[in-house]
């Protein structure tokens, strides 16, 4: 049984591969009468997209979503929506020469066992060219969460072991990385050129926040809202780790020192982070995910073929040094999508 | 859409409260013809069971497993399993005084708002006694997972930063603890016997891992592997952080250090924990999991009641000092069902 | 990937075996603060229950319904509920001659072929008391649907060629068949007594109407609401045709024949029977049921054992001559239970 | 929660409507190098196509299916299959002055009334068009079905009240109404074309038989294979009764008349229409369809605008008379869906 699904009132189903006909996903359990554009994915699509700092690869994707279905005179009708954003350069006679082999740190060699075979193409399904979708059904999230007064950030809070010493939203925007420490930002920017002078490539760690969240979303003992969190930030690619809250730092306090105690003012703390037994308890929710360094890199590397037989590896071609920053929309898209669904599913309750 | 079902194919449900007449499960989907007998769960319920050591609360709970449905002659029919663990001694009684206070770091709160009530036996549904259900149904998922040869164990790691600093499986079992380091293990009983003395209460960080998962477990791109037992762990009441493999030490590594080699011998390293692209790659899965300290204090705290108003909460009575070593089997059942979900999962496709 | 639940928002999942420990259900999804009682039970279970009148199996099941989990003060709690019925007399000796026969027009056959035995013990899953369980939840459905003005009721239309000929509702309950017309519901009797006599059994029709339901229950384009009705109709035991409004009788009429003409006052006829493009337009809901007869017969059957071999088999024992009038609270219990999960989905749309 | 997904382990999700850019469907668990191509989808979508016979509607639409994901060198990959047709002639401007006005029959009051709106262009989601979708995924699912030797087959048992007498299926697609019976067909054709010069139209039975099934398919008690196929088939547009072998025949017969007696050859009879317990019996599945007339006719109508007040309707344009023949591939194709799922599900359990 396939997992191409997530969601449970607000339903994503995404498909598509980086060298077939498109990327696209089809939502559905979005209420209607809510009006949507072609004009309100061009932000979010434009910040996935690589190339904007000469950071990222310099490859040239025009991601422009088309509405299939489900919007009829600007507004949602009720009925499945259907973004489709269309490959538009997948010459995949480069990649020709990796048909036979297995990139290291990359999905090729389990996509082979589990699936018989692998799509040498870049990735083809586990390709990042997938979470394009994901972002698409992020803005439509977002507009379900918008009249309610709830805004989801992500930035950037370390990579190679530099980390935003200050968390100042308004800058966000203002630098390449998405990053709340214009000092830091330089910096990243720079140990992102070493890397890519190397051949080499960087992770680092993204740290979203949800504001105005409003009490009560989250279905215990499973959906708990941390839980479809943490698994809405896993199920991107190259992310290894999910904190809520205090996260890994509560694990070397007192209960004392942990607890948020209750005033009339709201919690006098956030080490929860906003999650309180799997229910948001009204206060900001923050997440932080670990990536991963990006799997290709220009260096030579040790593997194996199709038959088992060692092999060495050198990509050529351009390409991105870090997941950062082009991540950052598709955190957001993923936290906004769980809020969507878990706003619609609390909506039983009364 | 409430939420206490977990998995697709081997799908569990759980319902009970701490201070009801029982807690148990409903597992659907397991295969017919396995054998399960009442002894089968003696031994996890009685890891989990507080008061073992003398470090957990000397609250005794028989944690008797009845077998409601689905077996017959010792086998399992293929319809649907119910355990069920009655509760022994809900004398709800010394909660009366709760029945209006807040706790603070438990869900009184959230489940409030949600809700428009709370349990104050004790959390009721948000009770730790909730997992005994779970612990059962991992035991029912390790019966599917034992024939293919692949085995969970988890650990404890750290305590009020005491690391065990070494691995050995061995000593897992022969300490009230569950650490791989019996040096470590009695530096950390010494620090809970201290904090309990304290009145205050403890985390830490527990490993889990998997040995013998075949390759090709998980399904992509939103029920990836890891993205499941993120999810898994992190429904888990303490739960603050999870992480895969390197985890958020693979957010300040190069690409280079990161990626593990593939060889005629198999992967060179482990670092990504044994799941690429969300699917199993036959190496260990390594999980590891941020436990906050329980929020239950024998200190007064400041905290509001229901009625919004500022209050004093001294808690009376016998705690956990920390979720360790209760929690490290409701790590395992989980892990356990997971897998047993995807083993089962991986099964359509042929 | 098994089947034991049904619904997407209000959600049962049922359990047990005839003669097993007994037959459960756990709901989950159910709004909280709705007042819930052992006691609210005991007209339907009676009413489901062998022997109320002489037509039906004398064999005596005290169906007593325990409240395992969900309820506090008498109040659900928003958390699983957990109905149970304990069986009462799960003598089983008495089936030990059927252990290698499969009795003609049950599920013997295709459970061994499945799952690789049958349960020999009048059926275990698949005996008709597993809808003890179905009946309970149906209770709790139609706490959701009082408040809001829907009433659902069953009743028998035909049995033995024998048609009611007026519909008087307030007659339904004044006669062992729950049939609208007393002077068929005699007739019935009568044919009754005559099958039983003659060892054999009887089928017949049923009507189920639903009053109140309001405009917009339904999700196209596949839970539909007839498409959902249908599912529940036809997973009971002996149903082997179900129709919506005119039914099959549409098949026989022209376009200007058989559409509702809409007018200030409402549609001018029913013969949608209350739904149309797969969502309830306002009007009555009819639906009716074709019941197979009892395949337990007490005239001597050739059939197969376990090996293949031929075998003469002539059931002893007690058996209900028909599934009327025992499955009329099945139908309601189902139907409520499909309105109660539609009306909660529906609420996800504002 | 919207319902626009059927099947769980072999999952379809359809969107699009009739005047927007087109309808598809995404199939989630189709396993993975199985042979797809553009060609096979044509034969299916021609037979649903309408202006075939000169009896539909001569509205022309030429149905290609593109494949936008999910294959890959001609196989199946694993991953989700996008299938899309794009609607050639989506003119909607005849249908302005439906802008106001419900059709009586069809779900533009109930679409109206659920989401705020409906879609006057012809139905939009809740148009004939959107089996388009349904009939390119049975494509698929009949791929998967081919090589377990299971077909299915479907056709006209009754047009106005005439009967197919024979049932020879090699008849079938000898004729425009894909009849057994050619003598009745021919009758069918006339009586259709009455029907069309008096501006109205006709509904009828449809059979539809599954030959080769092996034993154990489906999943009690909820997700049996007869209901599963009731909702399956209920929830095509006009479809407005199901039955399963000898249906709403076996209300009248005795259980020694309804019996299938077991032989060493196999069941004597086939009264269960191949499905025991909600499990297939190897023997031949049968399911009947009543179709109601369709609800667009050339006669002036009563019926009420937006406002709720009075109006007279006269359709113009070119209707189909009967849903038959067009429906016969969508009851081929949804029952091929059914199957193709159940028979993945069943692979869980070994």
């Amino acid at each position: 049984m396939a997992g191409n699904s997530f969601g449970e009132t607000f339903k994503i189903t995404t498909f598509g591969e980086s060298h077939g006909d498109g990327v696209g996903v089809v939502i559905d359990g979005c209420p209607p009468r809510i009006s949507i554009s072609k004009e309100d994915f061009i932000r979010d699509m434009a910040r996935r997209r690589p190339g904007g700092h000469g950071i990222s690869t310099p490859r040239k994707e025009k991601d422009e979503v088309e509405i299939l279905s489900g919007v009829f005179e600007g507004l949602t009708t009720g009925t499945p929506i259907t973004l489709y954003i269309r490959n538009r350069d997948p010459d995949s006679r480069p990649y020709e020469v990796l048909r036979q082999l297995f990139r290291p740190g990359h999905a090729d060699y389990t996509y082979f066992k589990k699936y018989g075979h692998f799509d040498f193409r870049g990735g083809g399904r586990y390709s990042a060219r997938e979470t394009a979708a994901r972002v698409a059904a992020g803005v439509v999230a977002g507009k379900i969460l918008e009249p309610l007064g709830i805004s989801v950030v992500a930035y950037t809070l370390m990579v190679d072991g530099i980390k935003a010493k200050s968390i100042n939203l308004d800058m966000v925007e203002k630098n390449p990385l998405f990053c709340p420490d214009p000092k830091a930002a330089r910096q990243m920017e720079e140990a992102m050129s070493k890397a890519k002078k190397e051949g080499d490539s960087l992770g680092g760690i993204a740290e979203i926040r949800v504001v105005g969240c409003p009490e009560g979303l989250g279905e215990p003992v499973f959906d708990k809202l941390d839980a479809d969190l943490a698994k809405a930030v896993m199920s991107i690619g190259t992310v290894k780790g999910v904190e809520i809250g205090a996260g890994f730092e509560a694990a070397e306090l007192k209960g004392s020192e942990n607890n948020d105690l209750l005033t009339t003012d709201g919690f006098q703390t956030n080490r929860a982070g906003g999650i309180l037994g799997g229910i948001s308890n009204g206060d900001e929710i923050v997440i932080r995910a670990a990536i991963k360094p990006i799997p290709s890199i220009g260096l030579e590397q040790d593997t194996i073929n199709r038959e088992g037989k060692p092999a060495k590896l050198k990509l050529a071609g351009r390409f991105d040094v870090s997941a950062i920053p082009r991540i950052i929309p598709i955190f957001e898209a993923m936290v906004r999508i769980v809020l969507a669904d878990h706003y619609l599913r609390s909506k039983a309750i009364v």
